[in-house]
């Protein structure tokens, strides 16, 4: 068989021979959406990688990109690479601290930044030791103004670029192609990086049925952002399947985005459960009737997503509302709760159960979940530490001596803690981290807050463990709601008695404390330890 | 990134933990249907591991399979591999000389027979000289009366084998799989080498929604046989994604099949244009009224698929008809006919036209169409020879001189001349041997043929090059009838009239001969050089 490597070129070059004229969807400000064809797309792309050569661009060099989700950064998600290059995907969101950090720590030499974000990188600029230029994405942009020395306005540089650069044809499926940082508990975020091999497989996998299917009819709203793990690989996967792509820029809203489902038929999208619950009070809350019947494919993942959310979209809202599982170190698609053939026969709220989980591991991945007496049954029950290998899982942090922790014996520890259900679907019931350990049973603070999340007070909800002198642990629900709360003694009481019906005594919070808002991380999984801190000095 | 291998264990183990209660249903005789569930499938695999391990099997060795399409050689579909060595899929349909040469030249240690194929190796087996033993898979199977010393019944083995076998973890992706010989216009057949990472690879292809989107929910029954090509990689791609699996086994007729597709609800079946126009006979003359809607998908493929047979499946029988286009060489799937989205608003005959041809390449493969001035324009019009590139497509003939006439700087050269449509679609026009050239321009005999067999009265239609004196060579027609023919000339006259509606004068063929079959290869394509030497004589 011939040696042809798996490279993202090859999904380049797909893109130019047989979707030129399908379109990239764009929307870079409050006022501009630019509609480009994937031919265009093609060039301007292929225009990026003939600048980055006049960077004296290296195999193996890392490019920071600092920016929202465009065409522009979808241009750098393939000129980086496909020139042998490395994307390092800065999470905006992150700390100046750790944004320092990790773009010293990847010695990013170039940097790709939105002008609307520059501010941010202006005021750390001094402290970064690797960056020697900076090209900024946007529609007018002005580089006079700024204090950076060597920097660039991106449309310039491509309007001057020559026409007639072609990536290089030799790149070996495993050379590194990018990279993200991924925040730890504690200390600095800790980088992974992705290789054409990876990637390339790692999207492919969309495009099957037992994922999300993507395919050419579709149109792909990624809301996920791709500074947050490629996208979930859908930018990526987009381009190879000629996908119509709307990528919905900086500052979106419910609202905006619901405007773009209406507006380009989107069919389908994916982002974390906070982006749903907010389309939801959208939904609901707007006046003049809204059009999401083009949608086909709800994805959401990144922290769990509460049954209340899914069965409203699906039931009233009629759009099938599916989980993904991952993970920064996984690329990061590992299992998907699509509905299998013998659940045809269930009973809605059986469906809804299973829907709700992590799913079921997609081709070529393989995932096991341990405890003290090896890998647990599947029933449901049983708890154990979900492992996990395959193809597009990393086997190490980027130089970092946190390896050892999380990558044993060809495996990968996620540190989550999950069931396996009689189907084969993995169900995350805790990080082990954030387990409740009261009188040495587990309690599951994602199954009480799923709980807490179904009642029509609850806006969000996050349970902790707080120390107690009997039982080492005892578990702590934080409620924000959807009101301002008239009577907080009766609210507590009726919500303990709503949790009462489905939980043992024992599991029950010992307190409910009532928040304005649950801190989150910058990729917005709730951020318990902070959580814990902050509420041990309230509760003293 | 892991360095996980993609070898085909993973699609066993794939079955084993999340399809165990799935179902392959398998006749093996005219009166015997099996059921087993994947779980014992599973067991009985790692069982037939064992015995070939007490065989003294070592990594690389070869084993011929010499049967049906049936659950026990499903086993060996993963058996042989997942142990290490290599599956030879013997084609039963050559002829004695061939299979001779291609078990030698394969160096086949053990062979697989099927209990009603033995009397074809027993008839060959004294000019075997590699083959050390035979194992006669069968429902009740007697060997005592074969003169073959060292022969097995395949169930005995197994039910006298080890449980506790399991197949190496530590498989190279690289590592030959299987292998297939593929008929040469002159001479012995040639051998393919299949690697772990190419059938993975393209398994996987088939659960994309650009090709099959083979997924759980299907029940795949591949007409195919399973000792050509893969099975087109059904079989394979079933094990992964867990389909209902229905394997038609020896001696099959459309009215089985139709059986079949009615009692196992089958949605997915892929064989040549042969089966679907005797399925079609089938169902038109059928007294009882046939229900094949469960069906959301025929794959048709190996020769080309007339336009009036895929109409009829789409338009009466509601059943999407699609083509896909591939060869021994390339494992098989290049290119599939589904529609893409710009065809929505195409009229039925135009959405024909594109059905009709052999599709959109599949991703991760490449196809390019050259002619003497580089590649064709995507016009519909230039012809080309059509030329392959791809991580599951061969680089070589296996030990065999002729590798040299097909690959070349990299591409598979396929002898197919094509155009491409200017949605990128590949038509294959004629075969670079068949091609007829006219004066010094080509003449398609495929279309030719294809608007032929359009025609009421005509079931089958070959078209091959004769010398003539003036032009070189002109086009004959060789025509096979629905019904016995009353008035030769005046049908004669009456097929040129409606081919002169949509050819070029010079195009129509010189004569029209009417024969009672075209001649056909093992695998069912028209055997054009045969007919042409036949009728060389016989026009004389």
């Amino acid at each position: 068989m011939m040696d042809t490597p798996l490279v993202l070129t090859s999904f380049l070059k797909r893109a130019e021979t047989y979707f030129g004229h399908k379109k990239i969807i764009s929307r870079t400000s409050e006022t501009m959406i630019h509609r480009i064809p994937y031919k265009d797309f093609v060039v301007r792309t292929k225009k990026l990688g003939a600048v980055l050569e006049g960077f004296g661009l290296q195999r193996g060099m890392k490019i920071g990109s600092f920016a929202w989700n465009h065409h522009r950064h979808l241009e750098a998600y393939f000129a980086v690479p496909c020139s042998g290059a490395v994307l390092h995907m800065v999470n905006i969101r992150l700390s100046p601290e750790h944004l320092i950090y990790i773009i010293n720590h990847a010695e990013d030499e170039i940097l790709l930044v939105d002008d609307n974000l520059l501010p941010l990188i202006e005021s750390i600029y001094s402290e970064l030791k690797t960056v020697r230029a900076v090209i900024v994405m946007g529609d007018d942009v002005d580089v006079s103004t700024s204090d950076i020395p060597s920097i660039y306005s991106y449309e310039d540089l491509l309007a001057e670029a020559r026409e007639d650069f072609e990536f290089p044809d030799d790149l070996d499926e495993k050379l590194p192609a990018g990279m993200c940082y991924t925040s730890a508990t504690t200390g600095f975020p800790k980088g992974v990086v992705y290789t054409h091999r990876s990637l390339v497989l790692h999207a492919i996998s969309l495009g099957l049925t037992e994922a999300f299917g993507l395919g050419e009819r579709d149109v792909s709203m990624p809301v996920v952002p791709m500074f947050h793990v490629n996208a979930w690989g859908l930018p990526f996967a987009g381009v190879n399947y000629g996908c119509t792509q709307v990528l919905p820029g900086p500052n979106f809203t419910p609202k905006i985005l619901i405007d773009l489902i209406e507006s380009e038929k989107v069919t389908l999208t994916a982002g974390v459960p906070t982006i749903w619950l907010g389309m939801l009070q959208e939904l609901e809350k707007s006046e003049v009737p809204r059009d999401i019947s083009s949608v086909r494919t709800i994805v959401s993942g990144g922290s769990a997503s509460p049954k209340g959310l899914i069965k409203a979209f699906e039931q009233k809202y009629n759009v099938p509302f599916i989980v993904g599982y991952g993970m920064t170190e996984t690329s990061p698609i590992v299992s998907v709760s699509n509905y299998t053939s013998e659940m045809d026969d269930w009973d809605y709220e059986d469906k809804l159960e299973a829907r709700s989980t992590q799913g079921m591991t997609v081709s070529l991945i393989e995932t096991r979940i341990i405890n003290e007496n090896g890998e647990v049954p599947n029933d449901g029950k049983t708890m154990g530490e979900l492992t996990i290998r395959g193809p597009w899982i990393a086997d190490s942090y980027y130089k970092d001596e946190r390896t050892a922790d999380a990558f044993r014996d060809g495996w990968l520890y996620t540190g989550d803690i999950a069931v396996r259900t009689p189907q084969g679907f993995i169900k995350i019931t805790d990080r082990t981290k954030d387990l409740i350990k009261s009188g040495g049973e587990w309690i599951s603070s994602v199954d009480l807050e799923n709980g807490l999340m179904t009642h029509d007070a609850v806006f969000e909800a996050a349970v902790i463990a707080m120390p107690h002198p009997k039982w080492q642990e005892r578990p702590l629900a934080c409620v924000v709601t959807h009101k301002e709360i008239e009577d907080e003694a009766a609210l507590k009481a009726e919500l303990l008695a709503y949790l009462e019906k489905d939980f043992a005594k024992w599991w029950l919070p010992d307190d409910i404390v009532f928040l304005k808002e649950i801190p989150k991380t910058s990729v917005g999984k709730f951020l318990k330890a902070k959580l814990r801190d902050d509420l041990g000095e309230i509760l003293k």
